[in-house]
């Protein structure tokens, strides 16, 4: 196990294979072995595998090269619909369309979806989640038809790899990990490997900035786009949730 | 892997053998090579070993036996606190103080600590997700002593496991996947098999309910307690984060 997940990737090319539906439903299964609270599994998922609706999700996921070349798209769905329809039908009175149902949905399908992830990549497969997904909940939803009370949390493509991933830098793990109580980790000690690395380094150079950290302030992850994109989901989650 | 994912439970009870440091800091470190947001890894974790700190989590968990039964607990927390300050070093504007930015540290911090927890089940460990995390993240806050941009989202305990856990009845898996567009599932399809089980049947009397979704309703997540934490969450949310 522990090569296993030390040397795994995300794969954004896949070759041209298919994943079988038995397969997936299969690992889709095993992962729903994992935690969720209260036993409830309040989430859903929705598989993609139709060109044309590739297509109609491909804007929405920037285009990234993913979602068209990946023979399958997941979207993972925070989901208290079945839930509270059954709650319904057996003369109960549900009240989930709050704020912390959602957020422990949320959680719930994040730990599903990510077990699945892990037993993909044990049979072979590849995967790459897509953030696009936080950014553009709202319309996914529209495109994807989900009703009140089902919420798209996370995006992932598998498919079989058309080449070895490539194994991604991480934070030294001590910057990580606080004992009994937190203390505030010394910022060089975390990011000076990182940012060492010459592939870092031609990054920031290519994209005209003095440091890595301007790369993502400036460009990837800017205080404007966040802003925006905050307002969006929020919104999302007030009418199609807590109303 | 399969039969491994399959036939796993979680465990409540740990027998009286200590989780090395070097054990866990490999299993967190194999973990954190799962996908997250931008490659930013904004999360960390707090471990919990010492008897006073348990105490004083343990009526923030409503006292469930693993709190103190348990050789380590660990509180992952979505953590923009690292980075930020090293944006702030680096002469680069953050701009992570919002809805968004938390939302996907929650992810990427439940991603993380799920992949921990396959990684410990497979050295033969148990763990526990406690979801009371989520009412009494305020409180645990404080008492872990997190600072602003860091939040607990994941609570798990871990030991070596007393004697075999149990595994749990899971809803068909049919019932959760969707191929192209949402459908609304059958209600009875979904909960037939769940409702007939001895143990859910014993459940709904010993709790004196019609139902077994009154159970869920009236007492274990009631309309009520779901309400009040969310107001909580969204106040720390709103005071700890996104100002």
């Amino acid at each position: 196990m522990k090569e296993f997940l030390k040397n795994r990737g995300s794969v954004r090319d896949y070759l041209d294979k298919e994943v079988s539906e038995e397969l997936l439903e299969d690992l889709l299964s095993q992962a729903a072995q994992s935690s969720n609270t209260g036993n409830m599994q309040t989430y859903s998922v929705v598989v993609t595998r139709e060109e044309e609706m590739k297509k109609r999700l491909a804007p929405l996921h920037f285009n990234q090269r993913m979602i068209t070349g990946a023979p399958v798209v997941l979207t993972f769905c925070a989901d208290y619909n079945l839930f509270t329809r059954w709650c319904k039908e057996r003369n109960a009175e549900p009240g989930y369309d709050n704020f912390l149902s959602f957020y422990c949905a949320t959680i719930d399908a994040t730990i599903w979806a990510q077990t699945f992830c892990v037993a993909a990549e044990a049979v072979g497969l590849g995967i790459c989640y897509l953030g696009t997904v936080s950014y553009n909940a709202t319309e996914i939803a529209e495109v994807l038809g989900l009703p009140e009370l089902v919420i798209p949390v996370v995006t992932i493509t598998v498919g079989y790899p058309k080449e070895e991933p490539k194994v991604s830098d991480r934070l030294p793990i001590k910057s990580l990990i606080h004992n009994e109580k937190y203390e505030e980790k010394n910022v060089d000690e975390a990011f000076s490997y990182k940012e060492s690395l010459p592939e870092m380094q031609a990054y920031v150079k290519e994209n005209n900035k003095e440091t890595l950290a301007q790369v993502f302030t400036d460009i990837r992850y800017t205080k404007k786009n966040n802003e925006f994109f905050s307002e969006k989901l929020l919104d999302l989650v007030k009418n199609n949730w807590s109303k």
